[in-house]
């Protein structure tokens, strides 16, 4: 437990409506070459708002989308966790490498969050063909592309 | 730029020929609670081998399973990376939540590597019905129960 475990912002996330991309720093752009190959990436964001040392101690929570049921917090999504790093699954829609940009359809994260990674998606690496999840998601989609028409439906309040 | 953000182990990773689990901290443990209704977690790691500052500094790497390629760190899954954040989707054999204990059937990173994170794989987020990958993965399979067989078969040398 000795590791000082420093991360810097590698640029953020542009979250407005009708607008999402994320925006590289200058230094880390040359990073980016190669990504436009891929139709989607793992971006990796700082739950900023969830970094004050109270929410860090967060271990278990009420699911905001499933009444009465508490459960860990590595056993859910929830951006209290002790290291609050999110992941989101993005579409990839244009990357200008020189400009730093990545266009997206849309991700859940707040407009200024700080981007901490990106990598490409990988269906080798990161797309099981058999799984099963939780009860308490037992009705949600099986893939990504049913996610907002899904939402939309049974509009999940989420709490955030 | 101004953010501090420090992450701290949840626990580490033990992986020994034939035996592969993931170990969490006493601290953290009820976390853990309801992982086990999930077939498969996302397991966030620090890649502590690549997290001195020159390292960090790499932007491009020679791919080392696409000879001649030189590609951006955002654009691979490079360990070294300006923040050294990996990620690993296992599934999961077993929870011990007292114990602290989930067990994989491999991961890919050393033992004692340090945990930062878990998260159920939710395929509604995490699973693209559709997808497409650079041309240099091309041939490798569409999923994760594939890897084994095509990796023995193939022999990529992963350089590390």
């Amino acid at each position: 437990m000795t590791e000082k475990i420093n991360l810097e912002p590698i640029g953020r996330v542009h979250a407005q409506e009708g607008s999402f991309y994320l925006k590289v720093f200058e230094p880390y752009r040359e990073a980016l070459a190669g990504l436009e190959e891929f139709s989607h990436a793992l971006v990796f964001w700082w739950a900023h708002g969830c970094a004050d040392p109270a929410e860090r101690e967060t271990l278990q929570v009420d699911l905001p989308y499933a009444a009465g049921l508490r459960k860990g917090v590595f056993a859910c999504r929830a951006q209290q966790r002790p290291n609050p790093l999110a992941l989101t699954t993005c579409y990839i829609i244009e990357v200008d490498v020189e400009k730093g940009i990545v266009v997206v359809p849309w991700i859940d994260a707040l407009d200024g969050t700080p981007l901490l990674d990106l990598k490409p998606f990988i269906p080798t690496s990161d797309r099981p063909r058999d799984f099963h999840v939780a009860p308490w998601l037992a009705d949600w989609p099986d893939w990504m592309e049913d996610a907002a028409a899904y939402f939309e439906e049974h509009a999940v309040d989420f709490g955030d």
